[in-house]
């Protein structure tokens, strides 16, 4: 729906930068961005994935903040792969299928958007459905992760 | 409002952590959720930059999306500082101020998410409404920059 949109934007911009960024390679700053959607998107995992574990108790508060950012970074994730990285010579875990099937991959990033919908949903209904959704969560990370990331 | 979870939530876990995270310095830990939180940041506050300085046609609807990243992400900023690095050995650009003046670092961060949203609501009033409210929006970061980040 943004695809053009955002297509255009980040070809146009982003990866050619203002300030610091004018003087980053291209395929440096896409990695980058798209490590760093990840690494947010994990630290606000985390919290949900020790409730989901019992290491700290439920709080219905917290996982609808935690779920919101998780879905609201997994929109990002599509923009931020869009740079075909593949040959840049960085030593990333990103794998070469992400691009070869590129709108599975955005499928998957897609999948990762609404589990996340329905995990924030959860909170309201206890602790029991936070664990079902938050299991679906998790699997849609890493129904991605086992196709597209290197261990 | 949310410091109290926040604060429990960062302490008992995200600081520990999981998976990956278990084995990594507490501090490392903060620092790159830290980095990552700006990094993202930054990389949607470029496009909104090349609007403002007529680099790109002016867009509505992308003014919309990116400001509404950014003031999301500047929710964050308190959470990814809390952790006091200063001595943890790790170089970076964030300065003992922050950890000094906390409370007025986390005000600085309330005024880029109040500026941030009020660029969101300036993409339906036209490009004039939207590079005033860009021109504060850029200030708040600056505010925050000049005092706590290094060159």
């Amino acid at each position: 729906m943004r695809k053009g949109l955002l297509t255009g934007l980040f070809a146009a911009v982003l990866m050619t930068g203002t300030g610091h960024a004018a003087d980053k390679d291209p395929n440096e700053a896409s990695i980058e961005y798209r490590q760093a959607v990840l690494t947010v998107t994990y630290a606000n995992f985390v919290p949900l994935a020790a409730m989901a574990k019992d290491r700290i108790d439920f709080d219905a508060e917290a996982v609808e903040l935690r779920a919101n950012r998780v879905r609201m970074m997994s929109t990002m994730i599509e923009e931020a792969f869009r740079r075909d990285t593949r040959g840049s010579g960085y030593e990333t875990r990103a794998l070469e299928p992400i691009w070869e099937n590129y709108e599975d991959f955005t499928e998957k990033a897609r999948n990762l958007t609404r589990a996340a919908a329905a995990l924030g949903a959860s909170a309201s209904e206890g602790e029991d459905a936070f664990k079902k959704a938050f299991a679906r969560t998790g699997g849609a990370c890493k129904g991605c992760h086992d196709e597209y990331r290197s261990d």
